[in-house]
């Protein structure tokens, strides 16, 4: 089963909603224990990564759960709060699309996996980036002015 | 009105119901928006530290909060994963007691604060750090056996 296609279905259903295409799948077992995607802009809440969003769900679903069994598929690379939210819940490893040249802590910024979990990047990649790019192109209407429009790199 | 006296308050109440001792509050204009101890230990969850508890509570209290004039007086370093999300909501400054040398955040392991917010540590740190130490020669019976007694440092 392919988690990172389930990860970018999700993505586009926040696409789809007016909400910054990046999501996430928690998978153990073979199963998804927990799924989100961002909230950042319908919350208005710079914080809501999808990555809080699917470690919350699964809680709701199982609160004893642990992660240190779990793989995360996301669609961007993790930003440095996530990365060391990531290692905080002792994830075992994480596979995601498109880097974060701006704020990734798994690689792009910082290293804030290494020595605590295996992290794999590129995985569909570009799938992943063109999301945001039709997110960005079209200009997220809840940003400030000088962040409606963004330009992507890698 | 010193501020960080409330942050070690609730601290205080926090070592008092067996939760790690760290509390901070958030303060605008003169007033406290939002406040919060860790709870951790209580919750079993790794990520609940006060500053996450405390713009929650800010945000139930205002949910169009901004906390660009807001200081945040927290009685230990903010963590890796605090520093950033303190740097995401935008926080104008942050005091803070004893130093984190093993997650800190705002200048002992990362100094993710430059260029986004002020930062000041030191501020009552003997009596941040006394908690601390109560806490952890008691011995934390919800952390795992390794975890249970730690030895602080500055």
């Amino acid at each position: 089963m392919n988690f990172m296609q389930n990860a970018l279905d999700l993505a586009k259903i926040a696409l789809d909603i007016g909400e910054v295409p990046v999501a996430c799948v928690i998978v153990k077992d073979g199963q998804i224990i927990g799924e989100g995607h961002n909230l950042t802009t319908l919350m208005k809440n710079a914080t809501m990564h999808c990555e809080f969003i699917a470690v919350k769900d699964a809680k709701s679903r199982n609160p004893e759960i642990s992660f240190q069994d779990a793989i995360l598929y996301v669609t961007c690379e993790p930003c440095i709060m996530c990365a060391e939210f990531l290692s905080l819940i002792c994830i075992k490893k994480v596979y995601f699309g498109c880097y974060n040249q701006k704020f990734g802590g798994n690689g792009s910024i910082l290293n804030l996996h290494e020595g605590k979990y295996e992290s794999i990047g590129g995985i569909y990649q570009e799938e992943a980036v063109n999301l945001l790019r039709i997110f960005y192109e079209k200009g997220n209407p809840n940003a400030p002015p000088h962040k409606r429009h963004r330009v992507l790199g890698k």
